[in-house]
């Protein structure tokens, strides 16, 4: 295992985690949920689809719904880079093709020139380097609601295998930034990964997977995340809450985590740090360390732990290493 | 100058300030400033009152406008507190009657049974016990606005005649928490009054007057008092903001001062204290020392302490003590 | 059952809580997590007692721990009420005497007059109305630390006999603000009484009592208590948490509660709101309404129901109401 | 003027402010002013120097102060940056050696490799990849204090010459994020320039120059820097402010700006946001919208304007666009 830094030599510039589509039974109240509740903002709603997106971004969004007929249980569709600049795109697509991947262009509706591929442990994803730009909400303090939700900025993929996951995004310039492992092995549990300049646009945890675990937004007051909860509360969506406040030892984030209509679980967090120096060493944590995951707080209930949406289309395999932390259930027997 | 605590013979409990009454010359703007701007409910509106109150409070209105057709500038109409009961409204009357005060029972729409008169100074008052009751906005987190703002909580009154204003109050059982004085002498230029457990409900100031210098909301949380001006600013009424945001010495809250489209001035602020104990002594102030006014920021500008709402028909006198606190225009020349 | 507004007849006025005085198997460590851990100021240390306060409080302590040298858990000494004055205290010992109570003067250190019964339920309780008096902390924002607590709000009694604790505390003019009653009935499961200016000095609820289950500290700013908890966690105390950040319905507070040395229980809490007025109406909630507990977040975990610290010297019974909301426990198995 | 993307064939990869070297006539004072008033770590400090960093940082310093023995004011030695890796300082300078600048590798205490030369406008900058590391303070919550500050964000700099500032950095690949021109003209009056994930690495404003006109510390909570007011207050400091609390329009920046001991001027502000896509377009602000400015809140006083910390050595030129915003003292005048 290698904790370098990643390779310089990279023929292109991933600059950030961009979107996440999505499906959902019922847009209207996929809207509810996140407009309303958690303060997003709606840039497009048809019969079809809805866009939307946070306070501080230009882009057309960063959180896109599919309307799906059947009942089936909420799937994740796809997840999204940015790249800088459509040449970024254009060397990538050159680079993956001789790499032996299925890579293509798609079209995509308010973006630029858009790359597809299946990134090495199964998992549907897109870059882009541009798309529709609209003014933000920023300085239009008045409409600011629920979370003031700032920007999207990771994801978390359940994964059934670790250290491919690490090697494949390394290998595109992504850094590690902290991580878990069983103790005192080499093997890795979890890994913080990153391009823009904070800790993690994208998080692998060992579970059986490929799945979407969570996306999260960040905002950058205590007070709007507990602000966010009592809005929840006041629609009639307190239930919706996944896992209770809390402050992620890894990370630093105070986040809570909900889970929406069809189920996708969304955490909004706040106090991440920069991660941009060269000597900034990735921080290893126990997997038995139980601050890891809370420096305080309860410990996240088992279905935290088990559910997730599944990729369309995509087989979920069960993980390598089969090491669960402890579940809240767990931890009240034993205090 | 006596600090004694408030005589217990008073035949009546007069429990907090109530509400403030003022003009108007367009109910419209009044409620943009009002209900977009700063957050507060608006609980009735029609050609020729406006009514509105804070989130925490379940009475019909602790603000109340009504329209006037010229285009005077903003009048103060009344200021009201509460009595306990109307019993104790009833023993008010006989108590002010036999002090010889022109006293009377008035009809005001949404109110109980109310009292009105004159204070010692001139200022028009009434008192009422009950108020058409509903259910507060403290639990529907998602109609919190603007400032957030929870209650109405104290006025200040520009007085001619400090020293008689504190010997008609202290007669009524208000308590004396703060209080400036004219550098190493008796001569009181502030002060600071209550009945309800913190530090004021109704603050009168040595200037010509009688006038209603401001009246003021709380709410707890500083970035809500930040939040309020960022909402103003994004409305357009940046230019409303009469001081910017501070912290007074006197009563430990941080401040920003707006005026409404009729000039009325009003204070947003958090962090009072609770004042309850027999052994709290008032805290006294040299009138030079401007931590008084500003713990830290700037000085108010000149018009902070010239302006006011006139109260209708009542005659304004030259201040007793003459005594004028440093403006921001003086601090400025000589920092 | 009555709701009625207290009798105005009661000769003497109580005020507020005042303070509560608790053992302590090691100051040291009780020290450790009131002053470095939560923030209160230490203002008298020796071998037997050790004395805090928060950071506008001027009287000596609101809290007291003396040691004691035994290995026995935690138990409650006495909780303390303040009266306006002397007189009132004389009053009170004139009437309690008349109505056939134990009443008597005892001496205590740092206070003045200080009266002596138990309450209706089995609390020792003691009045007094003046403390030695210094400046507080409040504008010395430099020492403001941990969670920034401003006062002592409450205490909880774990209460065998709720109406019996409602009529004794109702005849000394304390205030049902909000109550829990087994659905569909008048039988009361929680009451919360009050004498200053919010909802509540003293809560009962059902259970083997009297026990002190927990006593409330205020501070104005959500993101104080979850600085405090990062700062328990900092120190190596978070798995003192005794209950995950939630806020209750009843009150409106937004909460963590921890556990000290010896097991006592201390909420720190934010939110209140005023309750001045005849005509505002006591609360209910259904025993069965899971918002009452949490608004939002996860119900409290068993040992929240069922831990609490006992009055040394004060049988405990079982509850008169056997009626128990869900715990944690019971929650996730449904979930 | 060209407001394209930064060149992609630069050779060197600049990633972000690094740190700001003073001088101090009195490292007591000095240390006083920042680490027990504001709140930051002191990393070294003996009879020549001074180190400080912010919470979040694990570099050695961000802020260093050189003892001088005169009683001159005070002065700026020079500004840093981060490069990514020493490779590129190598790159860098062979790339500067082409260009004709004077460079050259100096030593620096607790730095690695670093290169040395002057900008485009006369300013002393210094590259290094990396400095001795150490645990940061972020989860030890217990010793945040003051402000609370987060990182080293900016530095802005008088500057007689910003088109010449502008082409100079745009050439290192800084990207251009918001500017102010001369009304109607394409005349730059102020370039917000940027490396790193948000706003600004370095802003030029016009003016006589070069000079320092300050530098700015970045905390997520708008809490905290009301809290810095107050400790500073509350140590005697209050009167170092010198420019009350606002939003600038540019940045989204709530401020407040302090002199230091030796006048050097410091900027804290919460706020800012991500600039990263290539489609994100430079904002542009007409020099008499006073939004630019203050979104809300009173203008800068005069001496905001004249005063700043000349670079020791370095001749100060009169600005070739010699427009002035309106100062605090003339606003006063129309208001």
């Amino acid at each position: 295992m290698s904790l370098l830094a990643p390779n310089a030599d990279i023929p292109f510039n991933i600059t950030r985690l961009s979107h996440v589509v999505l499906t959902s039974r019922d847009l209207d109240k996929t809207r509810f949920f996140y407009e309303t509740g958690l303060g997003l903002e709606v840039t497009a709603h048809d019969d079809t689809i809805l866009c939307l997106r946070a306070i501080e971004e230009t882009g057309h969004h960063s959180l896109l719904f599919e309307k799906i007929t059947t009942q089936d249980e909420g799937m994740a569709l796809r997840t999204a880079y940015r790249m800088f600049s459509d040449d970024d795109l254009k060397r990538a697509f050159d680079y993956f093709k001789e790499c032996g991947e299925a890579v293509e262009f798609v079209e995509r509706p308010y973006q630029g020139l858009t790359l597809r591929l299946f990134d090495g442990v199964g998992v549907p994803i897109e870059f882009c380097a541009t798309m529709e730009q609209s003014e933000s909400r920023m300085q239009r303090f008045h409409t600011h609601a629920g979370g003031r939700l700032a920007f999207l900025d990771h994801i978390q993929i359940a994964c059934h295998d670790v250290p491919k996951a690490y090697q494949w995004y390394s290998n595109l310039g992504f850094r590690l930034t902290e991580y878990t492992a069983k103790d005192g092995t080499d093997e890795m549990w979890g890994i913080w990964l990153k391009r823009k300049n904070n800790t993690q646009d994208v998080v692998f945890s060992s579970a059986s997977g490929p799945r979407l675990h969570h996306f999260a937004y960040h905002t950058p007051e205590l007070s709007s995340i507990i602000h966010a909860a009592d809005v929840m509360a006041s629609l009639g969506l307190a239930d919706t809450m996944d896992r209770a406040p809390g402050r992620h030892g890894i990370g630093n984030a105070f986040f809570i985590y909900f889970r929406d209509p069809d189920g996708h679980r969304i955490e909004i967090f706040s106090s991440h740090y920069n991660v941009i120096d060269i000597d900034h060493k990735p921080k290893r944590w126990e997997l038995t360390d139980t601050r890891r995951s809370q420096l305080w707080g309860f410990p996240a209930p088992k279905k935290w732990f088990s559910e997730a949406s599944k990729f369309r289309g995509v087989t979920v395999k069960p993980p390598l290493l089969d090491a669960s932390p402890t579940t809240l259930e767990e931890y009240l027997i034993n205090r």
